[in-house]
């Protein structure tokens, strides 16, 4: 077997048996199917991804290291991992989820057999999971969960809604976490006034000549 | 103004002004647009419902009177409102909503425009919106909401999901919802078990004439 | 709350609350979802937009304030307002809006969830609201009104088409538009058959180098 | 020719060429393609549809005979006519329509190939016409207009909500068809009060059980 | 009334009423809604089209003037007409085709209501009508005709196989257009056994690099 | 082999070897890919069919004698031949198809991959030859033919329209074809007449009662 | 963990460590994601299934005991397993399925999420996998493996044709099941011959009446 | 006839005659229907073909030349041959395919009408055959075989994995191709795995970074 697949798996069962803090364990878990998945689901892509939300607009950082834990109070882990390629990291992934301190899982998969969303939800259960259709033609495969199998879906290659979404579970237990959530929502509707009041009071040619 | 909306309304906002204990509100609230989507929300249609998720496998209660909480902890309202026939019900519910002690919202809404459960979320931000595209022409409508206003959905007509879903959020706070997911899903795979053994076992034909 | 959105609010339910007379108000209210539609709901975009039909080939003017009415008799006013994101200025706007004087209000929005022309149409009632599907994959979403709930829609991004079935409802009341429609139809029909005359006299080769 | 094609646009064009008083001629008119449309466009199918909206909700009725318009200020007519078998009637009846004294037109198709709505509307222009698409296959053809050439569609089926439409923009001329619009629209937001009330305060297994 | 609308439709009766020898009129009349479908329908399009179908293959030529045909014994002509912009144009060339000697029409029109095929094959019946969809979105509105209406129709922008069809019919009478189908088909034929071969033989490789 | 689909390839090729007359012959063949296909194809459907049209409206007879031709001066036969099950009785039935004497094919096909249609028109080239979908799901496969290989089709199950198509390319040369087209049309169009003017005159509630 | 569902993964591994006989051990394995597909996948439903196919047309017989082999040489076993409830009886399933002497499987799911065949594929690998979507929704979700990742699928509910392409896999090494394929398939063009000949010479309505 | 087309159908047919060892002969043949169909068939368009996937992976060579075979084992052909254009070289080529020693098919074809690969599979039954929708829009027309004649399909585009299809077939019997699929499975894994240990540990913005 894949030498470095195997070492990854190890690593997993290993954390998934440590006592490890609540506060030194990320708080939420992404996984994507490829990395050519990464633009959709963090950032860099034509929209903000799940990186952006987290970082820039809820104060939440990236842990990379199980030893060392960021600063900040709420974190995220990032790895890829493939359904079709490689579904015994998938298992190991999920399966070990919620004994590594993980409390939601954002996970999105590219193509029209998306499966790695709807297998690690129910791998991972009752963890919840949010799952991220990468491209508009993974929709279907994402949302059609079988009764009994609980899975919750954003549109297609809106991991930056996937993030609020994660921090809105999150929010029910965190204040600090609802507050940001509130924050970003009034920076975000102040936005719209500003637009709207600009476009109605200079009216459509003057908006469109200065935007 | 309709009475009765009004009436309504009135309400909403004064459960919402007193400070219930958590234990005496209903942790989910559940919405739909018509009582012609009562089957697929909540019991008794060609699929369980979230009505027998809650009350037949999780151990819920359906809350009917905010004076007189039921026994059981964790409990769910319902309510019928239109986004389009009566958008003021519709947000007064959902800006009443964390205020009124509800933990995460169920929505669902038929036809080919079901805006109830995006207007929801929107509305009741930064409570977490399960939406339920009540028709298979429901679920763009549903899924659709632009980036920066976060609701996450289940598969067309799959209530009985978005129960298990509101449960596993509430399950972040709450040990005991924990673990009647587990049992719940614990009997779902004993049932595929003795399905597959027999199935194997006995043959398809004497499956076939016996199931 | 966002102090623009908020002053935006205002603003409209004072307009509402005069008694300004109806050729010093806008004829026309014309609301977008976000100012990326501007192109497709006004002008600039591949095709022509409200906009161009209202002020290039009908005569209207844009109102940009309250105040200080166009010279022209018959006027439009522009807003940006979010469905999911500002849904109390959508509220706002819709509600104030007979009272402010419109007769006809074109609203439209892009995305899977183009809630904004449904939701102006069911609060403005029972003023005629025309929705404008700024995507393709928008006009599900918009044409899909439930019984009881009235709206018409245009094809996807046809804001053009909007304007002009705007103007076909004021013309009912006012023979000065129903002048300006019939002109404008008949320069374009003039166009047509100039081109058709021109490449059948002309030959397929000869008007494919001269065009 | 067909002789009662031939009656028909010859009466047609004599009702153009009278001078009748506003309050004789019907106010709306309404074609479909075939009687086979008929539950679909006016009344017995599994939606109600115009005539109901029309004659129940609203106080219209439906004139039959030119001569003898009936008491109510406010009337209908009904005719049948193929854009693809009868061609030329569905030409006179457009191209009559507006000095024939109607205000708008309901016009619906069934099949992929809807053309009766567009048909209409390109020749009875500049008069509004509202496309109803018979069924949901008809959509695309029903509400893809070309730029410049104005129509307003309502979803699949729907002719109900085509005939409130109708009357809004008679509205806007004729203060009582909007008090009727008000007067239907509040009752129909009681009926959701009182159903809505009905399922919270009984709870799902009592308001089932009774419904 | 437009002046050369008018003028074009005097033209196609006057034609109409005369009486000229079928080899001095056009065998197939090419019509399409807009002079933006001419490079699908006709030359210059990423995909041949129907001019190149009956000059460049079948020996056919372009009659642009009714008093001068050209030496060759089959021929077509093109005219522009929209079936919502100039309804009455449309109809004047339909209802006169048979009259002007055509003996097959091809008629193109590209966006969801793709009317004009279908009209004109209404118009202009018993006479055969191949309709081209010049968009994919148009498919489904020009092959969709009624029971008792005929229409055939070719594949989304695929006016050259319509040109091809419409010499198939003109074929059965006259066996020189039938002789140069067969000829033409042969060289394609050829063609495809040469690609064939070059690629067996040579490799995937040498072939790929040299074409 | 099957001897009877042996049998039939020989009684094929044996009757393209034959120089009967015209008269003597079918001008039109039916094909289609099962005895299941017997409704939508011929008769007996929901829909009428090819029969129907053929028989009822047109005056032609079904010869299954080629012995023996019927009295009739235009006749259709018909097979039933699978693309996928029996390749080679296709292929032979295409092939000789023009020298049996045949004019015009109608070939139908249900299912995804409706391939009979396509391939007939592909070996009786340069014979017309109209598709017919049996199916909706049915029409992509047989419209979609590539650039080259002509084949037109008509809407999904709408043989009895193929057969109108079919007459009216035998119209061209058989002026009793064309006229029996024209007197089936105007009896189409008197019922919609009579159907009209029953509507009007009669208005919806008593039409409906006695329709 | 599920008693049953346990031990049928210790079941699964102690028969991949046996070394039986191939001749003893099933040739094809039959998974499938409920028994509410046992009549799509196997026999009963509209269609006839794989079932039927092995056992009536191919002469295989299904094992049910692995301690006692059916006489027949060629055999499959039967399973449920659901991708979502029961994810690590799957696994075990596909894992084991090289070492229990499988050498062909079919898999089959419904629903939108059909995550079963394409998980089977990649834990099964190399071994050859037949995709069996069970309803047409499914199709999308089993096809669309991504690259590097190898399954076949048939078309939605066509599990015989699973069973045939099985069968003609094995038939590459076993000439005894390519001869019954022959022998099938002859029978099955007789049958089409049969059918074909009795229509044309008995003529349509007759044989309309007889069948 | 087309000399070219002439000459491949003899060459065919001869080499079906010929009695050469099993080494000597193409393990796998690969059709396509255009030229143009190359790049995703076999190597150098957007994704990697079935040439890379053989070549480069699997170790086989193409073999060109029926007299002189490549050293290499294991060996595939590729003929360019069109379902429309050449259905006489289409037969040959799969009436000859299992006498001419193929033990698998891959046939790949684009448009609506994809029909080569299911004519090959009808014609060349009982190999296996395994079709390549060349776009997204031929998947219906590939995968929709009626019941009784087997064909599998991969998803659009993905004649890479067409290729890992057949070689799992051919290592049911060949032990050296199963290893190699093994092998090259392995890398891919490692590959993953690298990836995602060097996303997770290196973070989201240096991955980006350096990717």
């Amino acid at each position: 077997m894949s030498d470095t697949i195997s070492d990854l798996i190890d690593r997993l069962h290993r954390e998934a048996a440590l006592e490890r803090p609540d506060a030194d364990t990320p708080d939420v878990g992404i996984v994507m199917g490829s990395d050519s998945d990464l633009e959709t689901m963090m950032t860099g892509g034509k929209r903000r991804g799940a990186y952006d939300a987290f970082v820039d607009e809820l104060g939440f950082a990236e842990q990379t290291d199980y030893e060392d834990a960021p600063a900040e109070r709420f974190t995220f882990e990032t790895y890829v991992t493939s359904a079709h390629r490689t579904p015994d990291l998938m298992t190991a992934y999920a399966e070990t989820a919620e004994d590594r301190g993980l409390e939601v899982i954002i996970a999105g998969a590219g193509g029209k057999s998306a499966d790695l969303p709807n297998m690690t939800a129910s791998i991972a259960y009752p963890l919840p999971v949010i799952g991220v259709p990468v491209q508009e033609k993974s929709v279907d495969s994402v949302i059609g969960m079988p009764t009994g199998a609980p899975m919750v879906a954003v549109d297609a290659g809106k991991s930056f809604n996937a993030a609020l979404s994660a921090a809105q579970i999150l929010a029910r237990q965190h204040e600090p976490v609802r507050e940001r959530l509130v924050d970003y929502h009034e920076a975000l509707r102040e936005d719209v006034g500003v637009v709207s009041r600009a476009l109605h009071d200079g009216g459509t040619p003057a908006y469109r000549d200065e935007n």
